[in-house]
């Protein structure tokens, strides 16, 4: 089959082999994905992964042993459990010490005409959401994530920093909250999306210190951190999105004295981000900066780390 | 009136002036007094504090606009609030951006004949609490702060790292809440205090990856924090109980993957902790390694900071 794959650099190749199904996986033709930062990390070396690239993504199951699902447009979570241990059994699947993860870890991802992944990973897309919207559940999960994690009341007052494609999708579901929300960013036209949902943005602003309840950092870069443990107020909380390869240098007198609360976030749920996505509560169309074939794959990936570029959907079937 | 001044360096002085009482505070005689890390932080530079050094104490009450206070042993909470801000207003004068705190910040502390406090920081010490035992009310209250910010269940694995006086007292503390305790360090006579009182103990243990529910760093070092990012385990919480002077390196990555949450913790509540004295439930006078009066207070220091000290208690009056 068709399929990007890492080994060392990024190739394209036309005979990758279709994967089997263990017996409690469905087969899933790979219609649309979305290229994400982690993708980025990994062919700089993060994780050590080598196969098939990508995990978000939306497709049709093509072969599996419960019939009814036979023909149906899915999206999956990432995180394949063992099943056995008391995370997988305490319905903490993505923290199983023996987990794999789709494209990232010891599993082939979904830039492919075909993947295989557990049933219980699948969740139905239903008519009204398009094969793009589909392919952008996945990292709206990881935003949803947040209020998962955190009590978030009108009152509250929030910053947002990053306005990379994660920063556009935490705003928008942080907006949801009806709390006091800005998104703080580098870039006048990625905040604009932001802006025409009515959610209050800023460019680089000078933030007085202990200013907000509640701060994402959506950055992807050492300086969140340090931005956020300075505007953030005493006993306020602060909610690490994302990943980087390097160890950095926090203030961690700051977090003791300001009784600061650090709380890390990752994966989300996906049944309320399909719910958004139907109701119009988050518009996902404004992110989609660009759609290349997969065997334009290469050129996606460089189109997609562009500064200006939000996210790029590679189109598979 | 006889003072332990930090100017530069420690002195012992004779002629320091009596300080004199805002129309909201009490004049009080100092009786006993700890001496504590943070004493030691800031002879090394923390807070660019000078002046009279100390903040725990118990006193007797000379003069003050609420005549019933008058003549009662009493001790006191550090933060000095403005009163006026939304923080004072709501509890939370410990982080009132324009506070003074008593010997750590713009007011001289308790290692001297009289301090001055508003009366709003005192708390009345019951006639079965000796004077050492009050003298510790204040360390006491910062151990009883976990449990305040956190609930702690019978079931949790609670690893304390750390065995110097606030690791012994938060051992003491947790072990209240009937959890699956362990407290870790590197002094077996030191951790003997808690073998005493049944609390699991052990000496640099090779402990198993997310082996706990609750870490809560009590070393003063940096390698504890690093310590607790390994033993945790997923979505676990680790709580940060000691200021540094320098900054440190923290992988939060692992913070981000495994969903930690980090919580900064200070100052604590008074009440809880004069009651857990009055009922034994702590036993507070294991941590008392030596007593030297006021005008050794140099001595005092050079003993309270060698390896195998606890607590120094300088007798004032």
């Amino acid at each position: 089959m068709r399929a990007l794959v890492f080994k060392n650099k990024l190739h394209y190749q036309t005979d990758y082999p279709i994967p089997r199904p263990q017996h409690d996986e469905a087969l899933i033709r790979v219609t649309h994905a979305g290229i994400c930062n982690t993708d980025f990390e990994i062919i700089k070396g993060y994780m050590g992964f080598q196969g098939v690239l990508g995990h978000e993504f939306v497709g049709v199951v093509e072969r599996c042993n419960e019939k009814h699902l036979v023909g149906k447009r899915v999206v999956g979570e990432i995180n394949l459990g063992c099943g056995a241990c008391s995370y997988c059994q305490n319905q903490m699947q993505s923290h199983c010490p023996n987990r794999s993860v789709l494209g990232i870890l010891n599993k082939d991802g979904v830039f492919a005409e075909y993947i295989t992944l557990p049933v219980r990973n699948l969740h139905l897309i239903p008519d009204s959401i398009s094969d793009e919207e589909a392919a952008l559940v996945e990292p709206l999960a990881a935003a949803f994530e947040i209020t998962h994690q955190v009590d978030i009341e009108p009152h509250d007052k929030v910053c947002v920093l990053g306005d990379g494609k994660l920063g556009i999708l935490v705003g928008q579901v942080l907006s949801i909250t009806g709390c006091n929300l800005v998104v703080v960013g580098n870039h006048k036209r990625k905040l604009s999306i932001l802006q025409g949902r009515g959610i209050e943005t800023k460019v680089r602003p000078a933030f007085k210190e202990r200013e907000f309840d509640l701060v994402i950092d959506c950055t992807g870069s050492p300086s969140g951190i340090e931005t956020a443990l300075k505007i953030i107020r005493p006993r306020g909380r602060i909610i690490l999105k994302t990943t980087i390869a390097k160890r950095e240098i926090v203030d961690l007198n700051r977090v003791v004295v300001n009784e600061l609360t650090l709380i890390g976030s990752r994966c989300g749920p996906f049944p309320p981000a399909i719910k958004a996505i139907e109701t119009g509560e988050v518009d996902l169309y404004p992110l989609i900066s660009s759609r290349f074939p997969l065997e334009d794959g290469i050129k996606a990936f460089k189109y997609a780390f562009k500064k200006d570029a939000l996210k790029v959907i590679l189109k598979i079937a």
